[in-house]
């Protein structure tokens, strides 16, 4: 029988990369890190459960990339520079092939950001994978959610509901083929943490958060604590051409507004800010579209399709789960 | 249907303490922590999983108390003071009986050491907890594994075996009745972690690391850190009275030294320290026993009873899991 301790050390226990910050990382009862003077350290936790968050079968490599990716996204909603990983795994059983591919995806992404694995546990059980992610953000510079201002612009990076379509395509809910279902599927599985908009929105966002839930109810989180209201413009919300894959316009909007797993960054700036926030975005490789605007007014979201009020179910972000 | 965001709000999302240091807390992407000047940061991580660290039906006030008290062993074992953890919880329903009563175990402890909650996850699934806890300890005076040197005493806090005499009576492999049984199984499922103690020892221990797995193979992985050897006395282990429950020697034995679940600390100090060490241990209420010697050679961990070399089954801890 391999040991917890043995499966820690031989897949995860990897020698620091050259740039290794942590003065003390595996191997301790704790991990131990310094931030730099004038940082704070932004520290975010999240679980992908099998079944709930992935479908089983996935491929471990992508398993490996998720579970760090969708800590990496908080940390760039945050502004901050993602520094540590904590991982802890829980596993039907010791597969060796199985480990080796996760560990693969997840320090080829983690090694992209320079993000260190300093700790970890690894327990026999239904498979389950909580990362907790630690990076830095100069003091006072972090992007919140309730730093958005009435008139400020909303926006988005990149395009939103191909992961939703991907799952969708998976579930056999809708049909999509060749590259276009490629796509989706990468879009699902892969996700790219906007690390370096994030960073780059400091100073010029008021408000940014990561679009795990779907537009709706992730804008709904930003402007309960900004205490505004949000005004969506159907129209401009950035979709993939695969869109046209849902045979019905409700299926559609679900997917772009409210289908989760997009890991964009939704984010807000003043007008005077759109030059610059047009370079964080386009001068990092990343579209970055205006989607709306911010009102005064009690929290909510509304959309608009033209001047019209487009009604969406609540909840409704739930159905393919 | 409780949302996540509800869930984790109306049970979670405390207001911060007087003492709150986290510069924010729950309800953002991240949480954001400063670090005192000159301090490091140690984090850990650990998770918690039904019918592999707990039983199914064990009270959920004490699983929120154990699921924070043995991460809070871990910083204890570096020396570090707790002051933050993350909560990434895994439940079957949103039962709000079950909540109340783990958020009420959970922080009942956070508070007896100032611990704030700043961040966390909550998921649909096989019952399972994950924290991350976060402490200070001043750059350089942490008490690492590797830091013991030949010649050095070995001690430990409280005494041996309880817990693991606890599981034994739970599971009806040994009989424990009245308050020997409530002992035993108090043991088991509300560690107190010795936190006081861990700072306390501070520029006195050489070296320590927490007992999950019980002595022999934590002591081992202190010894392979160190590169040292460690000769224990297998008369001066402390042990509850309740031991006499065991019926042969070797069940004894194995609670003692392999049973785990202890959550006490095993360190290293010179023996020039011991009247510190005295001091950390008593003077804070804490029982504190010379156990052993270090010697060189080769991370090994060998028992003594008198002059005479004890065999211990290898691997034999895992027996009751």
């Amino acid at each position: 029988v391999t040991s917890e301790f043995d499966l820690i050390r031989r897949h995860f226990a990897r020698p620091a990369a050259a740039s290794g910050r942590a003065r003390l990382g595996i191997g301790d009862d704790a991990a131990l890190l310094r931030a730099p003077a004038g940082a704070e350290l932004a520290v975010t936790t999240d679980t992908l459960l099998e079944g709930t968050h992935f479908l089983r079968g996935t491929h471990p490599g992508r398993l490996g990339h998720k579970a760090l990716a969708v800590n990496l996204s908080d940390l760039a909603a945050m502004g901050a520079v993602p520094r540590y990983a904590l991982l802890a795994l829980t596993l039907p059983k010791a597969d060796t092939r199985w480990l080796t591919a996760f560990s693969e995806g997840f320090f080829r992404l983690a090694r992209r950001y320079g993000v260190e694995l300093v700790g970890g546990d690894t327990t026999r059980g239904p498979l389950s994978i909580t990362v907790t992610a630690i990076g830095e953000v100069p003091a006072g510079k972090a992007l919140r959610r309730d730093g958005a201002q009435a008139g400020d612009d909303i926006w988005v990076t990149g395009t939103l509901g191909d992961a939703a379509m991907g799952l969708a395509a998976l579930q056999g809910h809708i049909r999509l083929t060749g590259r276009a279902r490629q796509h989706c599927v990468e879009c699902l599985e892969m996700p790219q943490p906007r690390v370096v908009v994030g960073r780059a929105l400091r100073g010029v966002a008021s408000a940014a958060i990561d679009l795990s839930d779907g537009l709706l109810a992730d804008l709904g989180h930003l402007c309960e604590r900004s205490k505004l209201t949000a005004e969506v413009w159907l129209d401009c919300v950035p979709r993939p051409d695969e869109i046209s894959a849902c045979r019905t316009t409700a299926v559609a909007r679900h997917m772009l507004l409210a289908g989760g797993d997009d890991y964009e960054l939704a984010f807000t700036a003043p007008p005077r800010m759109r030059a610059k926030v047009e370079r964080a975005g386009f001068g990092n490789g990343v579209m970055v579209t205006r989607v709306g605007t911010l009102k005064r007014g009690s929290a909510r979201v509304r959309v608009y399709e033209g001047s019209t009020l487009v009604r969406m179910p609540r909840g409704g972000y739930d159905h393919f789960r």
